[in-house]
């Protein structure tokens, strides 16, 4: 069964092939030692040199989907590790017909790897799973060893926009970004309670909001480059 | 009725003159523009060079008296604008006994021109009023005026130890201790249900809590000057 399903998963990775910008690392070859650095041609991707707007942690593509197409003039990549996750993000790219989105599939610790400093204006981190024990903190995508990555592809002025659900996570990232240079900005604790406009609520999102749990939102500016 | 209950204020204060160092500022003097600079001299105030800590907008003292009673080599001094309310807190301070806590009456406007640089080693700020109105943010006691002012009269590494029920207020300063140069630390979104120790509770913040209300708590480090 487990290989049935697999080959059917790399049968609908392949039909993704138009969005698929593929591993964001080639994990194999790391293994072995043989790490190749790639570096991501954005202008050559899309065509253009818009913008780029990052997404750690896109899951099934909701919230990447909606904001490229809110925001045409924005190249949007989404990055995911799960590959049987984020095959229903490319799946839904393509019905959708998003010119402006493609994805990378890994681990969010090969980023700077792919892209060039100063290349990303803003990374979007929506829900990111909160890694609640103490033992577990360096994989919150907050903590230090992710912000100094951020920090040299963002460029200066650059973006990071958080919401989540769990609110020792936010504690833990407002004390992060605040200790590693960035600014806070537009924070929310109740965001489904406030003036924010244009939130691209998720089902996810929903889901806790109905049951009565704050939202929590914040911006933090990478000014000290 | 007026005037009898001023008089018995004015009396109620002179039985207080042991912890009452007095006004801040010398008002009326300052409106004939004759404002006087006075230098606290804590040396002699206290008869020792233990650690000043403030705390602006003491109210009737509770949190003031006891948090002194608990760490008698600290000093403290608590500011508060009311006369009718700080006079509570000075009976409070004397029917206790509490040698290292001393009251001064005014604005916080005026803490500059009263202390000496680098003289403060904390700050407290207890649910402070959050003045809602967007037109009245200059009166947030976490505005660049005010943190412009604690940042002359802390230590380098000096720290700001804020609590409030209000959520707007709580992010407005975040956000405004972020931009002004302050590392947040010790975040809690949730006082009462975090692993925080010691925490004084005060009537007005049992008050809050027990109608479900959760309390902010932030610590600011004053790292940059």
């Amino acid at each position: 069964m487990r290989m049935r399903h697999k080959k059917y998963l790399e049968q609908r990775l392949e039909a993704c092939d138009s969005v698929n910008l593929g591993w964001l690392a080639d994990y194999a070859a790391e293994k072995r030692g043989e790490f190749q650095k790639r570096t991501l041609d954005v202008k050559e991707i899309f065509g253009n040199e818009n913008p780029v707007h990052l997404e750690v942690g896109c899951g099934k593509g909701a919230f990447a989907v909606e904001i490229a197409k809110r925001n045409p003039e924005i190249n949007y990549i989404a990055v995911e590790m799960a590959r049987n996750v984020i095959v229903s993000a490319m799946e839904l790219t393509i019905k959708e017909n998003v010119p402006n989105l493609k994805f990378l599939m890994g681990k969010a610790e090969y980023l700077e790897k792919f892209f060039p400093e100063n290349s990303v204006e803003r990374i979007y981190l929506n829900f990111s799973c909160p890694y609640p024990k103490e033992s577990y903190k360096k994989h919150r995508l907050t903590h230090k060893v992710f912000l100094d990555i951020y920090k040299k592809i963002l460029i200066p002025g650059g973006e990071i926009h958080q919401k989540t659900d769990n609110r020792k996570f936010f504690e833990f990232s407002i004390e992060s970004l605040s200790e590693n240079g960035f600014i806070l900005r537009n924070i929310s604790l109740d965001l489904h309670n406030s003036d924010f406009e244009g939130n691209i609520v998720t089902e996810y999102e929903k889901r806790f909001s109905d049951m009565g749990m704050p939202i929590y939102r914040l911006e933090a500016v990478n000014l000290l480059k």
